[in-house]
């Protein structure tokens, strides 16, 4: 009797076997793996954190040497995250991270610790020994919430990292010897380049305590990150020096020695060295607070945060905060693999949007100036174009409250925003604009209709119809005056024309339940503006000019140049998820639009096609279907709408299978910020929203064999999946609380109130 | 009969003389002209500010090329304030200006009106069609307290500027044009030099409200100055470029055109032009208000301070303020000229330090936190190497309650310095360690010496001490542990020690008021330290090295690489304020010191030695006597402690009608912050105080024929000089409150209880 045999008989029993359930373990941590996706294209990052810390302490193991000019001169989508699972090295660990993008900008305040002669550069990875890199084995690293351990190998120094919201503490242990160091680099970022560091100021207040600030133009243009740093040991000597070539004005400054033991520090780049005697194993530990608006906040947080150096008791309060996190979800899988990858995406799923103010509320506004945020948790770093699709709408059912901060968050980005814009992807007190849409508008619809966000509706709404008229962005003045963005005004004008109109769908909503008619009907219109790019000659969504003619070179296969942004049109002209029967019927038709799925999905994609797409593997792919890119999210849903629902629960099963594993190459594609783990946990659990600002979900394939999910208010949704197996991934009836579902949909308003959505599974589907 | 013979016989009569009286004059701002010493070495700015106002909104008419290295490429000390008399163009109007110093930093936010092409270079003097700069002439000037006017002959433009304590008000009176503009240069500062604008960032709030920042690393080497900017008429368009080469980081940001119209700019130099339609004759106000802490501060303090566009009730209201420092000195002198030199002397001698801090109270610190003074106006810009000597004792004299605050200031900068030090010469939320000394000290002990300060005396005084215990500072490690600063170790070991060994004497005097006795020893023995580097063989105080030996090859005459900062020794070895008859011991008694005075004033000093000195004219020199700088300030002086105290009297008449004159060139050397002017005032009333620290003034010669200062609690200081006459220089005989003065001192105590120094003049020495 083979295993899979056994948990088809003893359904309820197996409930109980500790490989395969989590219901009764403390403990869900251990299903987490921080390891996942920090190989190839996962890009997230393996270090400790807590649930949507500011603090993300990581271990980078290479930074991108970046060109100003936009030329890269390295592998510029490697490090997004700091840290390549196959490297040889680590370079230092720094304190915050992006998880899971496709660019990056952060990687602040690298510590590392060495010993002998102190060494300022990092050196390089088949040279590590001219520089204060090391090299490590991935048999002495442990990687779990909130903690990460590993030995650097060269001078054999054992390295902890923990976290508490604004702080993160090292605490290294150190052989003996009369030159211990901790290496301060403060010019080092993920992206490093010159003219990066715009400016950086350091004071010594006493032998153990520092504070400062770090400037930087990157992807945010403008972004100061305010540091305060205290070490359980006094350091007996300090050094810092200058990297400044001759660009720094250094005036009568220059009567100081400024590198030896000098408290006053400024300058563009500032590399400093802490140096200690340490006896044979010997703990130094490091604390490292941030703040977006002040050393003193920075220190206030160190303070409230972790008054003290017991460093085993801030691992543990941030595993609590996991445990919380975690906890919200019972569930029995198949196999202990499915539990890694549940728990480990519910994890990916709780690290951004980060806190993004003090303690005492501050935090610095994208007008520059501080704010004090009341009544709510400010929250940076919003991937929009990812993370609308399914994270918003995944934080609306998990995690309400949260959501609606971040709403309010999006919301004070907007009142501080001279461009009269909700954020597109913004990070730390900036928009850097990457990515496209108007996406804002979606999540703040979601959380509108879902009752989520209690804020003022009315001032919502005109914020979002505020950014769907910002004229001057990416076309939309065209948009607006011709029904779509033109191929020779814009570069990705066919995937920005098919997300506004999504965007403008959304408005449409909100304005009907605020009962704004003439705005309903102005962006109803606007909803409909993707078949102003639908070529019916060769069924396709194509570029068009001005002047109305659609492209004429174009290839529906190629990425790039062809009108989209990180999708081919294959996969972009499905893009209408607001709208979807009519699409189906604009395409030819249930049978037709069917048949187009089946190809998607299955037609041989020549490799040149893929050479150049970012983001995402190789592996990555289902025939023309690129799960690691977002646009086709919704995509495998789809066929609900076709006479062959049973190919959805085909495909997602499949899509499972393909793309999540445990390894630390198991993402598929960049995690965006969660996006990819959020798709994963919806359709975990059987249903997924395939348009958000609609209430409806899709029902899918659960891979769940059940699950208790914790709502609001004590509401708890149960999900069965009777005869549940590798095989049986074909619904044969869905039932929400004992009533049939025949329509494959359900409504979030009918979840949150609680109930079992049970699946009868079966190994054939039913037609 | 002759207007001075009628003057002598009348004496009370005269003083209704309007030619020659303020006594009864409603408008004491008529004899203040601002473009005294603008041209030449005075360093003096002829625009508009208020009394110690935090914007001086004046002309530039060139900025100096100058290198991030350290070599100037142009003439570095010509610019210092922005104007320079002789120059024919105008560059533009910035905020803020330094009076009368040797170097600058500032010069920020430049306008300029203009019509017709955009120009956003300035051009050059010789060139100025290649820009944005305009010819001018003297003719169509008028610089007055608290307004400026000028005639750009280029476009026919009429420029006036007006202030409050933080606003810069600028009126442009157009001719017809569907071309005018204002340009807003923000890369422009009075030093000029790559590197130098490390981020600005500008925010066009609507069609007639622009905030932002500017950030240098200059003489201040972490400087941001918030700005908020209004304009009276709506700008149709406007424009920005970036002047950056590759060094920015562009991003997505390249998604926008920036250049028109885009209000959401941030770069490391940003220039921007406002464009009009304007009638013939047509007004544009433009407001620009600044703060140290935020651009909404700034927008707090322009609509406190001028709520509405009344240009000319700004004015009147500066001009009242004016008149309220200017009206506590009514003065009858010999002629208008001397009212001239009285009159604009009080206004150089309240220009500087500025007010730092925002309508709220809040400004930056030294440690680049936000501050909020609390029971005291914060000041910035000391240089107090130059200011010690008499322009706080001035204050303390005439402004108690401004110096105390200045003292608070001081001692809030110290408690943000990471160094713990006092400032040096310290600037917005810097110190940039010009010049020498610890002068801090003399002022806070003078301050508190003479009842003005009534803070915390022993945390002043701890402050002073661990100041002067600031080893690394230019060689105060060594002079603690040899009683000199070594010649090897420091360039300027002479003067160092000189100004160290008084600034100790200030410091024990504290002490010993305080009742600290270890301090009071401590420094007393410090304070004699000048003995340590006079050489007996040679007469002169003399470098010498750390194993004791005076230095060989020694030229007394020259300044530079001597050991001393601004002075020869010939000047230097008089240096000792707090022990002078010490030193005319040292120097071999009564006899000998006059005959060393007597050389001093009278010496031929061969050209070669003043071809490299700084900031002072030709003219500034009487023998090898140097009034332009300031270590000699008190020279004149100390014939009071020989048997000539007549050779003071007439010394300080020489130098007096010597070094102030009306013309744009009337002053000898830099104004140095009031420093001179102060010199001048104390000297005007008859008496100086030649070490602050004491309360003693030293008695010299009137140049007033009476004056009533007023002083605090309503007590009025009258000075009358009996027989005063362009001949009459010599004091026969002087009264205080009727009792005759024997010993040329009087005291601090005395003259705040108000009453009578009354002089008998006579054009006769008394021996």
């Amino acid at each position: 009797m083979n295993i899979h045999r056994r948990i088809s008989r003893f359904l309820f029993a197996v409930l109980m076997l500790p490989a395969f359930s989590s219901a009764q373990e403390a403990n869900l941590g251990q299903y987490v793996k921080p390891l996942i996706g920090t190989a190839k294209m996962g890009h997230t990052f393996p270090g400790a954190t807590v649930p949507f810390g500011a603090v993300q302490l990581s271990p980078d193991t290479d930074t991108i040497p970046y060109s100003v000019d936009g030329k890269y001169t390295g592998d510029v989508y490697r490090y997004c995250a700091g840290y390549q699972y196959d490297d040889p090295t680590i370079v230092g660990f720094s304190h915050t991270h992006f998880s899971g993008t496709g660019h990056s900008d952060l990687g602040d305040i690298l510590v590392m610790p060495s010993q002998g002669k102190v060494l300022l550069n990092p050196g390089t990875a088949d040279r590590p020994q001219d520089g204060y890199r090391s090299p490590y084995s991935h048999d002495n690293e442990v990687a779990e919430t909130n903690y990460y351990k590993v030995r650097l190998d060269k001078h054999n120094i054992l390295a902890e990292l923990t976290t508490s919201t604004r702080v993160g503490m090292h605490r290294y242990t150190f052989p003996s010897n009369k030159q211990s160091h901790l290496v301060l680099d403060l010019t080092s970022g993920i992206y490093n380049y010159d003219g990066k560091n715009v400016w950086t100021v350091v004071r010594v207040l006493n032998d153990s305590t520092i504070t400062g600030f770090r400037q930087t133009n990157g992807w945010a243009r403008t972004r100061t990150v305010y540091f305060a740093i205290k070490t359980s040991k006094a350091f007996k000597n300090y050094g810092a020096k200058y990297f400044d070539s001759n660009v720094q004005y250094k005036g009568f400054w220059r009567k100081f020695n400024q590198q030896d033991n000098f408290p006053d520090l400024a300058a563009h780049n500032i590399k400093m060295h802490l140096d200690f005697d340490t006896e044979a194993g010997e703990q130094i530990m490091m604390k490292v607070a941030l703040s977006p608006v002040s050393m003193k906040n920075a220190l206030t947080n160190m303070e409230l945060e972790t008054p003290n150096w017991n460093f085993d008791q801030v691992v543990t309060k941030g595993k609590q905060a996991w445990e919380a996190e975690l906890g919200k979800f019972k569930v029995d899988m198949l196999n202990k693999e499915d539990l890694i990858n549940f728990y480990t995406s519910v994890y990916h799923a709780n690290l951004m949007p980060t806190v993004y103010m003090d303690s005492n509320g501050e935090y610095k506004g994208l007008d520059q100036e501080i704010h004090k945020a009341e009544g709510f948790v400010n929250y940076t770093s919003f991937s929009l174009w990812d993370t609308f699709r399914a994270f918003h709408p995944w934080l609306n059912l998990v995690d309400p409250k949260r959501n609606a901060d971040i709403v309010s968050s999006m919301m004070a980005h907007y009142d501080q925003s001279v461009l009269k814009m909700l954020p597109i992807w913004s990070h730390y007190a900036n928009d850097n604009w990457c990515m496209s849409g108007y996406h804002s508008v979606s999540v703040i619809v979601d959380a509108i209709m879902k009752g989520v966000y209690q804020g003022d509706a009315e001032a919502a709404l005109a914020a979002c119809v505020q950014t769907a008229k910002a004229r001057r962005y990416e076309g939309i003045g065209e948009y607006m005056d011709l029904g779509y963005v033109p191929d020779d005004v814009n570069g990705t004008s066919v995937s920005n024309t098919l997300e506004y109109a999504y965007d403008d769908w959304c408005i449409a909503q909100l304005a009907k339940k605020l009962g704004k008619a003439d705005i309903e009907a102005e962006f109803s219109k606007r909803a409909e503006n993707w078949k102003n790019l639908y070529d019916k000659r060769i069924g396709f969504m194509r570029p068009k000019d001005s002047k109305g003619n659609f492209r004429e070179k174009f290839d529906v296969l190629e990425t790039h140049g062809q009108g989209f942004i990180e999708g081919n049109t294959w996969n972009y002209s499905l893009y209408v998820p607001h709208q979807p029967k009519e699409m189906m019927e604009v395409m030819g038709g249930q049978k037709r639009f069917e048949t187009y799925l089946d190809s998607l999905f299955t037609m041989h994609l020549p490799d040149k096609y893929f050479e150049h797409t970012e983001d995402i593997t190789r592996e990555g792919i289902i025939g023309n279907y690129v799960h690691g890119n977002e646009p086709s999210h919704h995509v495998a849903y789809l066929y609900n709408i076709t006479k062959s629902p049973w190919k959805t629960q085909e495909r997602v099963r499949q899509i499972i299978r393909n793309q999540y594993h445990n390894g630390a190459a198991g993402l598929g594609g960049n995690d965006d910020c969660g996006q990819m783990s959020a798709w994963y946990l919806f359709t975990s659990l059987g249903f997924y929203p395939v348009s958000p600002g609609s209430t409806a979900y899709w029902i899918g394939s659960p891979l769940v064999k059940s699950a208790e999910v914790k709502l609001s208010d004590g509401k708890v949704l149960k999900v069965l999946a009777k005869n549940q197996s590798e095989k049986n991934v074909y619904v044969q009836k869905v039932l929400w609380n004992g009533t049939e579902i025949k329509d494959f949909l359900i409504n979030h308003e009918d979840i949150i109130k609680g109930g079992e959505l049970s699946f009868l599974m079966g190994s054939k589907p039913k037609k």
